[in-house]
C-alpha cells in the first residue's frame, strides 16, 4: 500500500469544495457530528466510535480549517490531523458534556442570525443524545439550525484520486482472501468456521480490520445475505456467498463470491452466469452523464427487478455503503470519480436466492473495475 | 460456547421490565431505532447495521411483543425471532422511506393523546434522518414524543445470567488469543502487524468477529489509546498494550494486556504492579449497594485521579461500552447482573501513559472475575 492517510492538500480541497457549497446554500458553518463526516474534513480515523458513550462534534466555518470540538481522549490523535484548533471537555461530564463547549464555538464562528447547516437527508443521522441537541439548539436560539442541503452527500459521492487508490487497495486485499477460499471452506466445514477463517484470511492479506462480512450457504441459493453464520456444515450441492467489507487505512471494499459445494446445479450455474452477464451490462452503462437509474435497468434488462434488497449497487468509500442507490428512482448523475458497488440479485424460487457484487470506479471514458471481475463459471469447493 | 441466541422467556422477561417501567412513566409504547435497543428486545442479530443507509423502527406497546417495522431485506431474519409482528417496505424508498408505515404502527399501538418513549439521555442517540424523524412527528401531531426517562439504560444495565454467560464466552475467547500473542509480537515486528496477527488469534479462537482493536506500544509508556497502528517496528524497551473487543453471539468483552519488549523498566514495572493494585482494588469494592462513584474513587486511592480518558472502567455487554461510567459523578448503585470493565490508568510522564483493564460482574456478595486477572508482573515478549 501507499503511505498512510493524505496529504494536507486532500482535506484542503475537501473542505474548499464544501465552503463554495455552503456560500451559495448560506450556511455560516456545518455541524459534523458522524465518524465519515468527521473524518472526511479532519482525518481522525480511530476505531474508538465503536464506543457510543462520548459525543464528537467538528466544525467546519465559512472559511478555514474545521475546528474540533471533542473529548479529551481524542486530542493526542487529532493533533495529528491537520487540524489547528482543538478544543476539548473531559468527557463523559453529566452536567455538561459538550454542550457549552460546542455552542460558544458555533457562537463564535456563525454571526447572529447565521445559518447552521446538518446533514439531515437519507442516510444521514445526527450522532449525539436528543438531549444534548435540544441543549445546543436552546443555547443558540438566535441562530438557525437547517438543513445542510446534502451538500455532504454531493461532496463525498465524488471521489478524490487519492480515495479511489485507497478502495482499490482495500478490494486488492479482499480479492486474495477470496482467491483462498478453497483453503478453508470444503464439504462439512461449519458456516461459523468458514465466516472466521475467511476473515482470517483477509488480515493475513493486509487488511486492518473486517468490519463487515455477511454470507450464506444453501441448497440450490440461499435464503437471506444478512444473517450471522450457524454452525450447519457446508454439504455437496450448497452455493455459498462471503460479502465483505474490508477495511484498509480506513477505506471499504464491499464485493461477494459465489462458491458450489461440489458440481453446481444447472439452475445455479445458469443463475450465476446471469448474475455475471448483468454485472457486465451494469459496467458497460456506467459513464459521466449516466444516472444511477440507468445502471438499475440495465441490471434489472438481464436479470429482472430483483430481491428486496431493494436495489441493485450502492456507493462506496468510508463507508460500507453511501449514496447513489442503484434503483429506479435514484436520478444521480454519474460523474467521474464516483464508486459504486455492482449488485445484481436473482430469485431462483421462494426463499432462494443469489447475489453477486463488484466494485467499479466511473472514469471519465467510462468504468474501470476495482475488482478483478469473475467470470460466469462458479468456483467449484 | 452454549447454544446460540436466548430463549424466548428471555426477552419476555425484557420486555415486562421495560413495559412495567413504561406503564410507570405513562409511555403508551417505545420507539427504537439503533442495533443494541433493537436486538436487546428483539434478538436480531446481523452485521448488516454497518450499512447506514437504512432506517429500522422497533415499537414496544404497552403491553404483548414488539412490532418491526423494517426494510424488507431483513423480513427473513427478523421471522426467525420471536417478534411475530413485522412489517416492511422495499427500502430505501426516497418518496416514503418508512415514515407512513412507522406513522400507522405507532398510530395504532398509541391513543391520541398517549405518550412515545424515545432514548434522549446521555450514549444514545436517534438512528433515523432528522426530515425522516420531524416526517414522524409531524405525521403523528396528536400523540406526543417524549424522553424514555433512561429506561432503557436502567434495564440494559442489570444483565440476565445468560447474558453474563455470553459475555463470560466472549472474554474466554480474548483471553485465549492474549494468552497467544508472544507468537505473533517481539522485537522488530511492526505494530501494525501484530494488530492484523492478534485479530486473527481472536477469530482462531472462536470470536465472530473482532469489533474493536485499539494499542499502542512505545518507550517505557504510549501516548493515547485510540489511535490505529503504524507499521513502525517494536523496539525493545517498548511496552506494548492490546485492548480488544471481541463478539461472540453479540456479546462483547472489553479488556487489554501490557506487554514489554525485553526487560521493562523499574519504572514501567512499578506502573504495571499500580495498576493491577487499583483494579484488585475496584474489585474489592464491587458488591451491591456501592455505586459506580465508589469503584472510581477506590482505584484513584492506588493510582491518582487518572489521565484524561475521564474514566476508569464502564459498562458492557451488547455494546463495547455502556453506562455506568466509573467516574466521581456517577451515583448508579450497582445491583447484581451489573457488567463493569475496571480500566484504571497511570501517566508516567507526559506523553507517556498505561492503562489496564479487567471485567467483572456484580454478584449477591461481591463481584466474580470475568476475565482471569493478570498478575503483578508484565509479560516480556
Amino acid at each position: 500500500m501507499s503511505a498512510r492517510g493524505f496529504p494536507e492538500a486532500e482535506y484542503r480541497a475537501r473542505c474548499d469544495r464544501l465552503q463554495t457549497e455552503m456560500a451559495d446554500a448560506g450556511l455560516s458553518a456545518l455541524l459534523l457530528t458522524t465518524e465519515a463526516d468527521v473524518r472526511y474534513v479532519t482525518g481522525f480515523l480511530t476505531r474508538f466510535w465503536e464506543s457510543p458513550t462520548r459525543p464528537w462534534f467538528v466544525v467546519l466555518p465559512a472559511e478555514g480549517r474545521p475546528v474540533a470540538v471533542i473529548p479529551a481522549i481524542g486530542a493526542p490523535l487529532m493533533a495529528r490531523t491537520w487540524v489547528r484548533d482543538v478544543r476539548t471537555w473531559v468527557s463523559p461530564d453529566y452536567s455538561d458534556d459538550g454542550v457549552s463547549l460546542l455552542a460558544a464555538t458555533l457562537a463564535e464562528v456563525v454571526p447572529a442570525g447565521g445559518a447552521i447547516g446538518v446533514p439531515t437527508g437519507g442516510e444521514t443521522h445526527l450522532r449525539m443524545p436528543l438531549d444534548t441537541w435540544a441543549a445546543v439548539q436552546q443555547r443558540l436560539s438566535d441562530r438557525r439550525f437547517a438543513g445542510d442541503g446534502d451538500l455532504m452527500r454531493r461532496t463525498r459521492m465524488v471521489k478524490s484520486p487519492a480515495e479511489v487508490d485507497k478502495i482499490a487497495a482495500a478490494c486488492a486485499v479482499a480479492a486474495r482472501a477470496f482467491a483462498r477460499v478453497p483453503e478453508v471452506a470444503r464439504e462439512g466445514v461449519p458456516l461459523d468456521a468458514v465466516f472466521r477463517r475467511f476473515q482470517a484470511l483477509c488480515l493475513d492479506e493486509g487488511a486492518d480490520w473486517v468490519a463487515y462480512l455477511a454470507g450464506a450457504a444453501g441448497p440450490g441459493g440461499y435464503g437471506d445475505v444478512i444473517s450471522p453464520a450457524t454452525d450447519a456444515p457446508l454439504a455437496a450441492g450448497d452455493v455459498l456467498m462471503l460479502d465483505t467489507g474490508a477495511v484498509l487505512d480506513g477505506y471499504f471494499c464491499d464485493f461477494d463470491r459465489n462458491f458450489t459445494v461440489g458440481p453446481a446445479t444447472p439452475e445455479v450455474a445458469e443463475a450465476h452466469r446471469l448474475l455475471v452477464a448483468a454485472t457486465a451490462a451494469g459496467f458497460a452503462a456506467a459513464r459521466p452523464g449516466a444516472t444511477a437509474a440507468d445502471l438499475f435497468h440495465a441490471m434489472a434488462g438481464v436479470v429482472g427487478a430483483g430481491a428486496d434488497a431493494g436495489r441493485f449497487g450502492h456507493g462506496l468509500g468510508m463507508q460500507l455503503t453511501e449514496p447513489p442507490s442503484l434503483i429506479p428512482a435514484d436520478d444521480t448523475v454519474l460523474a467521474p470519480g464516483m464508486v459504486l458497488t455492482l449488485e445484481p440479485s436473482v430469485t431462483l424460487a421462494p426463499g432462494r436466492l443469489m447475489v453477486h457484487e463488484e466494485d467499479i470506479v466511473v472514469t471519465e471514458d467510462g468504468a474501470h473495475w476495482l475488482t478483478p471481475p469473475v467470470g460466469p463459471s462458479l468456483t467449484t469447493l
